[in-house]
């Protein structure tokens, strides 16, 4: 049986997302619905884009995403489905949401290939100016999970000609040898537990002795400069100065600099927003094999 | 497979949705859940029965669809089930909740029958006197459902003996020619977008002229007028001095006068509420047919 | 087909919830979820096992609840699985989640085992530090659904082993008999109304005569003291002093003394919180039996 995730910025109050489950199930009532969230920030494609990078892998290949943070909906953007081999398959419209599993998987060689949403024996019989959620994009996830070709869909689009958000992951600055390394990123997410997330993944903070771990700062645009990368919010630590506001620094399990407070909200401590700037710096180890 | 709707005013922090869920699986493991909304606000009977009205045409007419919005529990107001022919099952408190579905399937003519449900058979052995979702509504939903007729609930009640929520849909007033018409409507509900969404249909705007659409003033009760009907929330239409706040009339995906605000939200500009009052006033086309 | 329900502090906002969503099926597409709150305060144990002790008695007994409120996660904290005969299966961190279920089921003479969630098979296969939920509660939950016997999941761990929280019922004080009786509870779980439910059960209020109840006390920790025990809120009882701010006192649909508000909310009307001390105080009823 096929899973069809949601994920939009419309929010629990509004009938919005029921309706999506009710249009599905009209057309095929042998799938399992997902909601993955509808708290997206209204219209922030970044976040969401973020946020389905890190949680598609979860699901079987089979699985159809469809995600709807659409601030140019009733304009000439394009409707698009991408499939990805071995990975699932995605819905939506075409502003970069996706850019952060196309990146990942091209990286990883997976097989890419994207469809314009355009033929009418696929969406509602009535197409409305300000809800292709309901229009377009759940009818589309329906039909493909009854298992529709998305060949059949409309026309194909080169990736190339793709609408993409920037998705360079930052890179240590500064040369090993007596100078300290800086890494700039900024808060992607903030999390219901107050968890600043930020872009910088595990990989950059692997090659770190544990000694360098100790002594990483991370400089919140806040300028408050917390030291040291835990694994857990439980690792004790010695304690530094800003151990006073139980502010740590650790990898988050969706894999990423996380920013989090010991029995707090780090969001309300240090005023977060997403798309503040984060600095890290890690000094040489001078104990280390070199 | 069957589908049951649920609207409430239970919030979503307590189990109290995920009660009605057990409920009903432990009845009938064979239906697929829709949560339409839990977020009504607390007993506005109104608000849910404005949101059901909007809704209910992009489900089966296999479902049934239960509303729990009930300041009268516990009292001596009446449990009911309606089944309107082609269109789906309903169940709930008598307290008007289904005003705009009965008044909108009677002018097309549908066949609707309404029963009270009081067979302990279809209940929980125990019922309280402050949860008759979870004690009587989703029993009764489980079971019809599953198949069982809705005249084995309990006693006809004939339709006239509803209660029912003044339905009625303003109309233009002021004459054709020379003179200005005028509209008086409200808000009925306010969106996750912060959206104000009125009770007037988009019916009543379609025989109006570009021109007309164009100079259409709409003013809120906060005094504050928005000129223009676009029909999308990225149409450029020619600068308005609201335009400064960025709020636009327009007609929602439910079909309604809708108040937005692009990239903000009309709401909180607007300092709006439930039951605000709305006008809208149209000048005569000088240059139209006439 | 089989049920596993969820109980977090995760929130609705993030995709953490989806993710679960999306690790069961991918194990065991042939189950039902329910989400029956992720709004438990963030790491609150209390609250969330006084939750799920007034509601699992509302599902099969073929059903798995999930529960993961963990503010140990990452530690050495045990992960456990409790089967419960004729009642249900439960799994989570051993940190007292399950103590009003154990407590209550101890009563009834259930036959009740545990288990350590130690085998690699059922979790997977990358052990996060900080999202056991995703890692090794939802994986044991969906193989113990698709029917892999809890003693294949490791060690069995004797019930005085497990972490309890204090169950205790509270008990009436002050002698019958020309003396007033006094009973000391709390708040445990404020809801979506506003309502205070405490931790003192119907039993309690059921051997007072009617006329004990019209008079019964109940005192706030803000000092607020309200009269009369009703049993709906609709009920008329003779206007009592606190009756100008609306604040009652009725037994809950969970079974438990709840401070209510009619047409408000109790909570913002005491700033009430989550551990606020309640006394019950109830005169002898000298125009009773005796």
């Amino acid at each position: 049986m096929g899973i069809i995730t949601l994920m939009t910025d419309f929010g629990l109050e509004d009938p919005y997302v029921g309706v999506l489950h009710g249009v599905i199930y009209n057309i095929n009532s042998d799938v399992r619905l997902v909601d993955l969230s509808h708290s997206v920030q209204p219209q922030k494609v970044s976040q969401a884009a973020f946020l389905l990078g890190s949680v598609y892998r979860y699901f079987p290949a089979s699985t159809v995403h469809v995600a709807v943070v659409d601030p140019g909906v009733g304009t000439e953007r394009r409707a698009i489905g991408l499939r990805i081999g071995e990975v699932g398959t995605f819905v939506g419209p075409d502003n970069g949401l996706f850019s952060h599993i196309v990146a990942q998987e091209t990286g990883r060689g997976a097989n890419i290939v994207a469809y314009e949403l355009t033929n009418p024996a696929f969406r509602l019989a009535q197409i409305s100016a300000t809800f292709h959620g309901r229009d377009i994009f759940a009818p589309a996830a329906a039909h493909l999970a009854r298992g529709v070709p998305l060949e059949q869909f409309g026309q194909a689009v080169p990736l190339e000609g793709l609408v993409r958000l920037d998705t360079t992951i930052p890179q240590w600055e500064g040369k090993q040898g007596g100078r300290v390394k800086r890494l700039k990123g900024q808060v992607v997410h903030i999390d219901h537990f107050g968890n600043l997330i930020t872009d910088l993944p595990a990989s950059l903070f692997a090659e770190l002795t544990p000694n360098q771990k100790q002594k990483l700062k991370v400089k919140h645009s806040s300028s408050i400069t917390i030291t040291g990368l835990r694994s857990t919010y439980g690792e004790k630590l010695p304690p530094a100065k800003m151990m006073t506001l139980n502010l740590i620094n650790l990898i988050s399990s969706s894999g990423y600099l996380e920013i989090a407070c010991v029995n707090g909200s780090a969001a309300e401590i240090l005023a977060a927003k997403i798309g503040n700037k984060v600095t890290v710096r890690v000094a040489p180890d001078i104990r280390g094999k070199g």
